[in-house]
């Protein structure tokens, strides 16, 4: 049933207005949802909008449901399925760095994610400080960011360095990176909110899209 | 004793290069300095540069420094210190929304931040969720914002609220405010970060200034 | 050996003078039960009391135990089974809110229940305040209702919403939903007990039937 | 400055509506305000409706305010603040428990509060479980009552007591009473949420306010 | 390599003069252990003392065992194997008190290890608060009982509820039943200490053989 | 008004059957009455009994309620107000240890209130494992011991160690000893509850009263 | 891509450096890391160094990668894999001391690496302060150690204990051995950073390696 | 009285030993004994004894007891009071780095009591990462540090990029500087115990003492 701004599906109310509203087409969790769930959801958006994005959608339900529509392209690292067209690169360099091996996969749920909305994405992975001087080395890609996109367990100090050495605006992603006291995410959380470096924000632990979304926002 | 790039007081090494390094002077955090320590920092920094921001300020502190510079003007309910010419306001509207008049301090830290550097800055206190159609009524100054920082307490519902309206990237600031399971703060933190609409990051619990840097460095 | 209001199988004291004394029968809570201690409480029900309900039975358990009698009703999504006969709806409405798809589990659990207390059950699922449009739709629902069950998790705005724009006592359920800083429902349970409009309560996280509970004994 | 709704005093909205909304005058939260402030809201609200709340109003800040309008009632262990025309009581019972002494000051704050609003008031004070004999001798009270708040800090256990001796929905209050393990309130907030007998909801730590405005709602 | 006092199987130190020193012999704790430890260690033990206590000891880990000894017996309830002649019942009783069905696990651990020691156990399960008019018909048990061990999860009021019913030292176990904010028998540990009742103590959660020793040890 | 086994003041319900059902008067918690609900308390009580206790009075609370009755002995360290007759030494040993000298006045409350109820008490004051040779010191105190209470902040390791020395059973006390992580207590109550050492049992965090109530019990 | 003092494999940035740098080669964490990266990882050290670390490798994955290079040794127990040169032990005895069986992969993880480092390692296992007189037999241990590391989990007393006895420097590594109140080796944590006796530090829960690497540090 | 290694004053055993047996003369804790039980102490400990360290001895209390001992001396800063000749220093150099002002008091703790052991001491203060050019300027200091302390609160990272840059072992004290998500140095305490780089151990928040006892016990 369509209603002015969102289409009753009665499970989900899709938000078929919020591109107009927001700037951006709704992003479609796929975790608590059925396969069929997924598949009707599709259905419909595909009837309203032209694009659409999955998050956290593992292999095994990309497999499900990847025949719902041939337009559907999946990043599997990332965990993120897009329906659309991806917009060529014409915003600033969102240069997004992590501090280890492990913090890969959210970097890349930010990277994809901002590439599919036309923005340059340099990485930067594994400069973690415990050898800062490799941190060092990519000072040009530190000067070309418009926006960074600083993702880090354990005790994420690495958001605090680079905030030291850098003008952009900064975005901490805490992640569940880490063992003992480490506490599934919630060292880094704390670590990066206390940075005591002023001007870098944080967003909730692996959320890595939630950090892209908003490097999107802010880069022009 | 001057080394390139900083001075060294032995209790304090001042970061006189952060203005050209990062953009923006080096911000004085009061609350752990004595009377006598801030002097020392306020005439050595006069001697370097012609700007100076002192956080944390609490009137009884302002009373035994002010004389030590008849530059420093005072923002009581912001509690900040400031020395240097404001900027003319030339950047876009950053508007500043908090839940409730105990949220206020909070946000006229931001605010008074943001019109020493330049930004037009508007107000709109008091609209909480409990009675979220006042919200509506500013609709005007909603879509006019170029940044939106959110300061509320308790559950900080308003930000996911505001986030759900809004084009404009949000910054939410969690307050202390609250009793009971507030617990000083923790639940506004949780709540704002688990807000389930993209767009919004936040900031340590009361930290006014660190959202008012970062809305300034975004705010072009 | 039967004593006096209830039955002592050793194992478990059944209580068969509940209905009595609360004006409703005992409720059992299966997942510390075997399949057989079920089989017994069952059959040992069955000659004191017409009605039984039996609470979080998953689907296998169920298969387990359904020969056991004929009369067991079960409702699979509501994890819930029923011997006897459900009531016909005399009473007003409940309106039962989910923030999101994921929810809808812990929503069924309270819809089911109060359908067979002989309640008028409205669902409004996946209504949270990312797109808070969708909720105002629904005005006349809210209007309707004589109570409302609010069910979410992450940061759980949608009560204090829900509270702003209606009369009808609140009952919110938070759920362990989300990921992160969601901490397994804590950032929801916070969130709903700082709800800063007045006429909301909260149950325990998850727990759509002692929200159901308590909906049916106030709406007459 | 007076919009559609609500007043506009720029630290606060006054939202004159709620009564036409919410059934309820709005209820002005006392400790973030300075005696300035709530003399002006005072004043304006006069000009807009015949009832007015304050809550958590200490008696210091009560003696400031209290010229500000000859119509202004005080109750000092309840802290409410109070200007109106109080009910006559046409309501069923509401009974309100108390595990020990120290709940008193919460326990009145529910009290006062749903006398002002039209309900009868039973007050049973000091019935914790270290001697429930003591509660057994109330069962009439029990019984008359329409709905029962049990107000209780340290483990809160009777809050299960009660729910297991009644009928009537029950609206728990954990307090922020008991030294060491009790963390502020902590222990009787969890101790209530587990309650292990359904027919009953909580509210925030000492949050006698909260718990009287649900029970005026469901006492009809 | 057999020391003063102890045995050293270097992954092991046998303490074989526990039974002299503390009046009870060496509990083995089987968890950490693997098949062949276990072995080593009843092996080594059987040379110098006549009994053996081997604390959570599965079901699968016992099969893997039991031929080690023929002596061997095993509780699979209680989760405890034992080597040795259980002494026969001259002690005043012990009363054994779960709230529900699933605490009986940890209540078995408590009542088996307590036989074994020569005490008269009776075992009053599932007479949790939800109907404490079940607990009175045992009131017999309660006055009989010379030491009483409660057990309970979720919010643990029955510790309470019989303390201000008996004269006997009363001994708390929390379990970790219960979900959403039990956390896993925090709520109930929290509960239990802050019991406003006094006479009563606690051992850690799901601890019922510390429950049992402590209960010997007091039980004359 | 006197009810069968209480008394009812309003603001409390005297429990003067307590004795009785109890074996023990009733102890009144003093923190939370105000001056004139002691008098009062004290005047009814004795009305009907010869003994009463008052714990966690502090001294300038016993300063204005002491002209209530010439019979009221204060104890200053243990703050305890006490009427009656303390009985003669009958009892077998209790021996009090503490670990440190900030741990004494929750041992003397313990300690006072034991020495009343007619037990030998010892006092072992600042043997902590610091320097554990001073405990062995004492070994003749461990085990003319029928009972021991360890009292210890911090790491409260003590109570493992005297655990593995002793044959008595054991109760542990937590102290709000120490700073930093010791966090009022919690690390020192985790820190008993795990107790490797069989045993031992606690009691809530720097409630003496609490260990030598059950001591008391305990020792005959 | 080889860059000054590291290489660059895009996931990984190999610090090559480090030996010279800090004195030893850099550690790979391996379970972030899948078997392929793990085998680029081992590839490319080998060109530019002599020795190599691999932490956290568990027997599977050693099996998926052993034929990367015949020179990697592996040491189960401790989860280590090493390229190199294993040193002719030559600093002084490092003793580490175990207070369960359950403690002993994280000191193998120790003990292994110091042996690796060139150190003398003694193990004494098994001596938690359940019996303490287990400790005292190996006092000549004790007096012989350079530097002492201190494994434990539970409430981790035996660091406490140790302190008390030695003049050597202690490591403490708190573990997750435990149940209940141990909540995964906060109780550990928090017992050994309270410990009441000074010449102590800690690392984190189970970092065995941590303490393994410090203990090499000041071990001459 | 006089034992065999300690002196017994009831309040107090005085470990007179503790020098032979641990290398270091006992060190009082002041914060929780009376100006008379200080003042017997010291008289107590120079009849045995000839040097005493207390502290955690504020300004208040040691003019209180100041003319005790004339040969009592006082660091006002470093809170501590000594009695004994301070040794020249003949050790190698310990540096101790704070983040900032504010945790100068803690490192003060530390830096005189090492120098009173016969330490070199190199003080590097407010070198934090939000500057981190400033601690490179300080390379020298670093090489020739034989130990470093390093001293941080809010996010603590200073102690990951320390151990980045240096061979010596580093001791952290998390402080309890910060506000809002600092929560008193847990996030400190949290974010120095998940330090990704090697080489590091940590004591107790603000346990400037214990880091300086340590790094005296390394330091030869």
């Amino acid at each position: 049933m369509e209603h002015k701004g969102f289409v009753d599906l009665d499970f989900v109310k899709l938000d078929i207005a919020r591109n107009e509203r927001r700037g951006f087409p709704e992003i479609v969790y796929a975790p608590p949802k059925t396969h069929l769930q997924l598949k009707k959801i599709i259905k419909e958006f595909r009837k309203h909008t032209d694009s659409l994005v999955i998050s956290r959608l593992d292999y095994k339900k990309y497999q499900a449901i990847k025949n719902t529509s041939g337009a559907l392209k999946y990043f599997r690292q990332a965990r993120l399925g897009f329906i659309g067209k991806s917009l060529k690169p014409v915003r600033g360099h969102v240069l997004i760095i992590t501090a280890g091996t492990a913090d890969i996969p959210v970097a890349q749920e930010a990277a994809v994610f901002l590439e599919l909305c036309g923005n340059y994405v340099e990485r930067l992975y594994d400069v973690g400080v415990a050898g800062v001087h490799r941190l060092e080395h990519f000072k040009d890609k530190l000067k070309r960011a418009r926006v960074i996109i600083v993702i880090a367990g354990m005790e994420a100090a690495l958001l605090s360095i680079v905030s030291g050495l850098s003008r952009a605006p900064l975005i901490g992603v805490p992640t569940s990176v880490g063992y003992g006291a480490a506490f599934k995410g919630l060292s880094a959380l704390l670590g990066m909110l206390n940075s005591c470096s002023p001007g870098s924000v944080i967003v909730n632990i692996d959320n890595g899209l939630g950090a892209g979304y908003f490097a999107n926002l802010i880069n022009k």
